[in-house]
């Protein structure tokens, strides 16, 4: 059905309405006092965030602009960096990594399992000459539905002393805690269209006073992403360039509704949503991909034996007008994602998983008893 | 009054309902077949406005990011250009240049007068070990409203055999022809909030076969503005990363107005309002800033001889709801600039030079007869 569709998936999610009106508006004058007043306030709404006293910048990109921008304003050319990779997002960190000269060490976990937070440990321990600069992570792992143990990594990085911890928080900012002051990370990189609830086009990276005495030793060539620049502007309450003012417009909205509900109510309801779906999918028969305790509260990854999860995602969006996210590379047809991140409600996991349920009844591939799915999820909402 | 402003600066621009509307629609996949189509479509259209058979590549980020990315796409550390500097703009492109570490030298014409295309002929002709790289220009100088003479400049870049032709047509793209194949330009760089009627965040670029021969040499690093990148996921009508989808739904509806209203038109329309601005700053005794053959199709740039050029402006603001844009740097305070670009029609040039005139008459400082400035543009406009 037309402009009826449900997204279910890690990004773009859900925009509320209230935010949607904020970015039909027309826009201002990005240099005006009604903008920096914006600019003030969303930066302000920005720090409760990311639970910091730290700044938190706003640049119009995706969220790879602002894993980039983590990585060329802190480091300089042939630093040694060691990269967790287990999945889309941690191969992601490698490639940009690599592609700014770094020497990279790489400690993988399989697809589908946390970072093993020893391997950073013993790695770190081991590095007496510090020539480790950085640790760089992803915290949810949207390929795999994973949430790597990012407080206790950042401990090992914290008694390493010299290297800093640069962390992707795309779909773990909003949707848990990541106390950024509390758990000493140094560079913490995030984008719109995920817990903030608004269309993709800004993305946000908040830095430590470790990561800005990175910034002014670090050599790597950067004009548009040089967040020196930023942080400049910012003390203006303004941007070095035009910036996308009708996200902004989007992004104060938002953060005033995430306000009005609370952090520790936005993360109970996505623990919830999460207990639901992975219960839900159990009952149905269908595996989770990742552990159970490891998995992300924005989204779970669902395996489907022999069921080909392509036609599953195509029946479901065909028939209810829910979009599932499907598996990334290898994982192509063998998984699919159930996106719970952002603005979604009780009734979008519930029918989620009445859809998922329903369809592979009618494609004769529902192995248990009809209605299982849903009894298990609405038992774990309650 | 509240929501009333007219913009007439030369960006964000004011943007038509119809694509207000689509901006603040809900979004959906960006993976899905029906952004494909979008992507598809607007990249057909944007053929269409560049004048060219080049592929036209759509990046999330202010225009500065496809100026940027021109430079770390074509170029290698070392390299030497020759970039025209005659304001802001032409000034930025050097230190852009200058910070991936290329030899920049400078060819520069004062601001509110036009690069001299002589001074790059003789210095193309003297390079005869063909050391140039790049001739990287601003096509309309937005600081100072003066256009450059590109279709010549081009000429003799062509002439070298060697150089390429990077240039910065964020205010000149859809305000006067530039026929990117006609003309033999190897790099197009422009922004959505522009002669595109859409709110900013997005910016374009179109690379010729030259320019992507240098693309495959050249060794700068990068990542999120690697163009390769985008190349590839465009022939799949896609993107590398998620790119702000709302506002291609707003490029899709400006540019479908655009090919209604025709390229011949929209260009007419831009020149007949840079005549009726330029005729009515005279009548009204305040010279233009550039010479009048010189002048921007997008923005006149007016001199405000002993007035204080902020004061007016303030003033127009707070009684017209009508934002002119200020002088930059040096000019603050003498000079103040007519935004008449994009989604403007003969009212809002008309208020905007009633409203000058006016509000010199009320604060005692019009020279001339009250209406004489209306008259002379209203002429203009018939």
């Amino acid at each position: 059905m037309q402009d009826k569709l449900n997204l279910m998936i890690p990004g773009p999610t859900p925009v509320p309405e209230k935010v949607l009106q904020a970015v039909g508006k027309h826009p201002i004058g990005h240099r005006s006092k009604e903008f920096q007043a914006i600019v003030k306030r969303t930066s302000e709404q920005l720090k409760w965030l990311h639970q910091t006293k730290n700044e938190v910048l706003t640049i119009t990109g995706s969220g790879t602009a602002a894993m980039e921008a983590a990585i060329i304003n802190t480091l300089s050319r042939g630093d040694k960096v060691l990269c967790g990779d287990n999945g889309k997002f941690g191969e992601r960190w490698v490639k940009v990594a690599k592609a700014f000269g770094l020497e990279v060490e790489v400690i993988k976990a399989k697809w589908g399992l946390p970072l093993n937070s020893e391997d950073f440990e013993k790695v770190l321990r081991q590095d007496v000459n510090k020539q480790i600069k950085a640790v760089i992570l992803t915290h949810s792992e949207t390929s795999t539905g994973v949430i790597n143990d990012l407080q206790t990594i950042s401990k090992h990085v914290r008694a390493h002393g010299s290297a800093i911890t640069i962390v992707d928080c795309v779909t773990s900012l909003g949707a848990c805690s990541v106390p950024m002051d509390e758990w000493g990370l140094d560079v913490v990189a995030s984008g719109s269209q995920k817990g903030y609830m608004i269309p993709p086009g800004l993305s946000f990276i908040a830095m430590s006073n470790r990561a800005w005495e990175a910034q002014a030793r670090s050599n790597l060539p950067k004009f548009y992403l040089d967040l020196d620049l930023y942080r400049k502007t910012a003390k203006k309450n303004s941007n070095p360039f035009t910036p996308a003012v009708n996200l902004y417009f989007g992004l104060e909205a938002a953060l005033e509704m995430m306000q009005e509900e609370g952090l520790t109510s936005i993360f109970k309801r996505h623990a919830r949503h999460r207990a639901a779906t992975q219960a839900g999918m159990k009952a149905i028969g269908l595996p989770l991909f990742a552990p159970e305790e490891n998995g992300s509260p924005a989204i779970t990854a669902v395996a489907t034996k022999d069921i080909d999860a392509e036609i599953l995602r195509k029946n479901v969006k065909e028939n209810f007008d829910i979009l599932l996210a499907g598996g990334q590379d290898h994982l192509k047809g063998k998984i699919f994602r159930v996106g719970h991140l952002g603005f979604v409600c009780d009734r979008d996991v519930l029918t989620a998983i009445a859809a998922i349920e329903a369809t592979l009844q009618s494609l004769n591939l529902l192995d248990n008893e009809m209605g299982a799915g849903i009894a298990a999820a609405s038992k774990m909402l309650q």
